[in-house]
């Protein structure tokens, strides 16, 4: 049995896998229904907008996204835990033009149902990398 | 006795009159002094470069700054609690020239130390309004 922190380490992994797969429907298991994505200069964003957002990424001529998460702090206060990262993604053009990189912190809020934990609000904090 | 909400509701209330009167001790007593600021494009800031900022801000020909914070959702979870908002600041130059607006939204984690509650762990994601 992983502790709870390990099980939350887990689930960034999780979540940069089926990112970086384009795997959707893996990507909406591991947030709660009444999630929030909070981003600079846009309305926050809940999971159906999150689904629409991934369909129209998927059927449009979309880049590829890689990336690696570096986990700053986890602290568990029972069923919730709260966490912050360092992120750096970059995206990779289909047409062969060169990648975009974008780095900065993430502060996030988890919870834990039916012993799983999830995603529940998200600060995404990335910008551009200057070249 | 105030509930927990409402103190947390008094801490907003509290930080925006200190910052808005450019009362940095004020402010500095309303943070825990583990803080940790996290913002777009920016390396994380903690309570000593908060202090410099601000003296730096202090002594400079500094804008005055104004803003409204409304909250969206707290959850208080022990002496631990999380709450998110959407902000609004608008920096006004000694100069006379137009005042510069910033919105957008915080995501942030409070510590109750003391029978006090802090500012812990706060993303800022504020972005420029455009005109």
């Amino acid at each position: 049995m992983k502790t709870d922190e390990a099980q939350i380490r887990q689930l960034v992994t999780d979540w940069m896998n089926a990112t970086r797969s384009g795997d959707t429907r893996a990507v909406l298991d591991l947030m709660t229904d009444d999630v929030i994505f909070l981003v600079p200069g846009k309305p926050p964003m809940r999971k159906d907008e999150f689904v629409a957002a991934s369909r129209a990424h998927a059927t449009g001529n979309a880049p590829r996204f890689d990336g690696r998460s570096e986990i700053q702090e986890i602290r568990v206060l029972g069923d919730w835990a709260f966490m912050w990262t360092k992120l750096h993604v970059t995206a990779i053009p289909p047409d062969g033009s060169p990648p975009a990189a974008r780095e900065g912190h993430t502060l996030s809020v988890l919870k834990k149902e039916n012993g799983k934990w999830r995603l529940a609000r998200d600060a995404n904090l990335l910008a551009p990398v200057k070249p």
